[in-house]
């Protein structure tokens, strides 16, 4: 059956009460396929009633996959029994991003019919500041102590192990709660049912602290491949997990982000499909008017360069501005992009700073010699064949001169265009050049200060590429000008 | 103790063959991390007493986490002995990497000694393509029949289980081998020892076909959230898993592929700092060379637009064609940006079209509105103050017009500035509407036509927005020059 026709009839079983249908659905569809099909039902009167007729096992997860609006509209409508059914098989960190979603009251009734444990956890989640450990992980997990046998933990397993996030991961501490290792469910089928969890845990795992960065803490996962890690408080006491299907939205949102930054635009906190115009133009504006004022650099230079003697001589020159602007910005932002995804992921940190210069130097000394090579061939190509016009090479009937008149084949014309090509590609082997120094000082040097380097390093980038560009351009066709004696 | 505190204990303990020490900093310490103490052991005679002395359920691992160097020079110095050791506690996804980096003569070594049935897996996997869901799986998986009890399964665990890469998902196949369910390793634990496992197995289980793209298999263990898959062949039966540590390692290997293609730059093979100079000049020359290509078009615009008429009567208006470039470039990059990373992680998908294009629509009616306002009220200022000046205008004592020298109190400063800020601001109203259109119709469009629109779309967006927007420039400047009488 194809998606489409999953969802048809799911909506159908629904709105037609087709409970037995219904029932199969939930036990062959997965959870988040039956959450979207719900979000189309506008009567909230058939939501209510799948809650009711099905198990809160279900329904719980599927809850938590909903709609901030849906889950609204079913809050509102649901009588006390029917939330506190929906609460008793919801986990701490689902019901703390629900509520932080919710109006004040709705946020205090669901807290009021929380039971008192609950509650607690989701008071404590909710004190995290965003993006932290604290802010992801959940509070239901397995601690146990470390001298118990394994035919002990399995039984606690199965006594409590349904509360909690994963059972796969059973923490493992000593007598004054110190965390000493970890133990896999798959460890305890292995061993015998007599060992010591000291015996058989793992010794070499690795914790965060409540209040690092998520980014961090998806970095650790990755590095160490992890699926459930502990969070410690500044006491070194365990008090939360956090487990592998939170840390893959993490990276994504991360990886969003990065984008974001180097795209000019403020991250989406909803799917690009949830998010309102008005709330795209706002992500989108600050970064266009900024960039804009940054940009008046850029148009002051061009405005006192562009009067300089040696554009009268080669008025050609102009022409040639947004190539020579738009060759600096990819080469530089080739390098920037590379800097900000090492630095997010971990490949290298502010201290390696000589080592990635280094590279980024040398690399630039290539890049930067076979573009100008080939952009010394190519420009002189499009001046021969008239794609750019020279004011002063004219033919005797008027026409600019080039190949298609046969104006170009003066000695006046060759050393004219041969000029102008030279001109235009040294600047490009010195802006090529610069533009990756300059892509590597500056966001390592922000990483170092612990800012941001998306944000603060990379709107500087163009800005700075562009008038030192303009600026070597103008030096650069002075001194040419003055050498070949072009007048 | 520090990371390099502890780096330096484990190479001290090699070095100096101090086994007891080596054996407790096994135990206690992440692998990956005693990985990379090791690549900085320059005597492979050191490494090679320390794979003879570690138990190779350790060392399987650690070696799969080296460098291809480093592996290399191992293979090379290990006895048959040795590898058989090796192998046979590595898993054939790792041993296909592995040999994947090899000289022929290495990996047809390595395969030699091979036991039969790792080497016929290793030789299936070594088959499928890049980037496929083939080329990430993995062959060790439990499969069990619908008909056995959950007693039976935990017994099969213990005896087959230390073999496969998780133990934490079995898949369920019925009497013609077709799958039929997943069990997690909890629900054995939850369940009676007389259940069969066709009672207690998921039956909303999701699977991926083994060509599938391997960007399309992290999709769904986001969506699902997924620690273990089961990979189909064109039969529909089983050959293969993929867990959730392999997905990390690709929604990061994709997201780095979306930032490279959006920065111009070929995607990394290696880290970073793994990467030669002359591999990272070879994925930054060419982007640069087409983008400076396809400018071409650009130049050749603004080379016949500087010497129409109006732009002598109006000359400050070249110093305003790179912020008119790069407003309409960040309104279009920000749109596209959004395109290709909504389409990479399938929150749309080219079907949406109309839906994400009025959207964008909208959203660009608003921007270019906010935008052109600003930019109206900046560029005057920007006159006023002499940030650009106006060859047509000067004092008596022929200094440029401007705020500093009292001559932009006339009516003729005002209107020319005006005038400017005016047809300059219109420019951009059009171009960033116009820039984001571009920008979903282009992506979406070779999305649709199952190209990569982050390699093929993204290139071509920069020259058209650049071309009209000048075209545009041209249009609205004379037309304004027209109806206010600048002469």
């Amino acid at each position: 059956m194809s998606e489409i026709q999953v969802k048809d009839l799911i909506i159908d079983a629904i709105k037609n009460k087709k409970l037995s249908l219904l029932k199969e659905l939930f036990e062959t569809v997965p959870n988040i396929d039956i959450a979207e099909a719900m979000e189309d039902i506008e009567d909230v009167t058939q939501i209510i009633w799948v809650f009711r007729v099905i198990s809160s096992e279900y329904t719980s997860y599927i809850f938590s996959e909903l709609s901030p609006e849906t889950q609204e509209k079913i809050i509102n409508a649901f009588s006390d029994k029917d939330l506190i059914k929906l609460l008793e098989n919801s986990f701490a960190d689902d019901v703390a991003d629900t509520i932080e979603e919710m109006p004040a009251n709705v946020a205090s009734r669901v807290l009021k019919v929380a039971p008192a444990d609950l509650r607690k956890d989701v008071n404590q989640l909710l004190n995290y500041k965003e993006n932290t450990a604290g802010s992801v992980m959940t509070t239901e997990f397995i601690m146990m102590l470390d001298t118990i046998t394994v035919k002990e933990a399995i039984e606690q397993i199965r006594k409590k192990g349904k509360d909690a996030e994963t059972v796969y991961t059973i923490f493992v501490r000593d007598k004054s709660r110190t965390p000493v290792g970890t133990v896999g469910l798959d460890d305890l089928i292995f061993a015998n049912e007599e060992d010591e969890l000291s015996e058989i845990m793992n010794r070499d795992f690795v914790t965060c602290s409540v209040n690092d960065d998520q980014e961090e803490v998806a970095n650790m996962f990755k590095r160490y491949d992890l699926t459930a890690m502990a969070v410690l408080n500044n006491d070194k006491k365990i008090i939360g997990i956090i487990t592998v299907d939170d840390v893959i939205d993490v990276m994504e949102e991360e990886a969003n982000e990065d984008i974001a930054a180097l795209s000019h635009v403020a991250p989406l906190e909803d799917s690009y499909l949830d998010t309102p115009v008005y709330k795209m133009a706002v992500k989108c504006i600050p970064w266009i008017i900024i960039l804009l004022v940054l940009g008046t650099f850029t148009t002051m230079a061009l405005d006192r360069i562009e009067k300089a003697p040696v554009f009268a001589t080669i008025p050609v020159l102009i022409a040639f501005v947004p190539a020579l602007m738009d060759t600096g910005g990819n080469s530089g932002g080739q390098t920037i992009a590379l800097m900000i995804r090492g630095l997010a992921t971990k490949e290298f940190s502010p201290k390696d700073f000589f080592k990635v210069l280094r590279k980024e130097l040398l690399t630039s000394l290539i890049v930067a010699a076979a573009i100008s090579v080939f952009a010394f061939v190519w420009f002189t190509i499009e001046q021969y064949l008239g794609i750019v016009t020279n004011d002063n090479l004219k033919t005797a009937s008027g026409e600019f001169a080039s190949i298609w008149n046969g104006g170009c084949w003066s000695i006046e014309f060759a050393k004219h265009s041969l000029v102008t090509s030279l001109i235009v590609s040294l600047t490009l082997l010195i802006s090529a050049i610069l533009s990756k120094i300059v892509a590597v000082v500056l966001p390592l040097t922000v990483a170092a200060l612990k800012k941001d380097p998306a944000i603060v390093a990379q709107p500087l980038l163009t800005t700075i590429i562009d008038v030192v560009s303009l600026v070597t351009y103008l030096g650069i066709a002075t001194i040419m000008a003055k050498i070949f004696h072009i007048a």
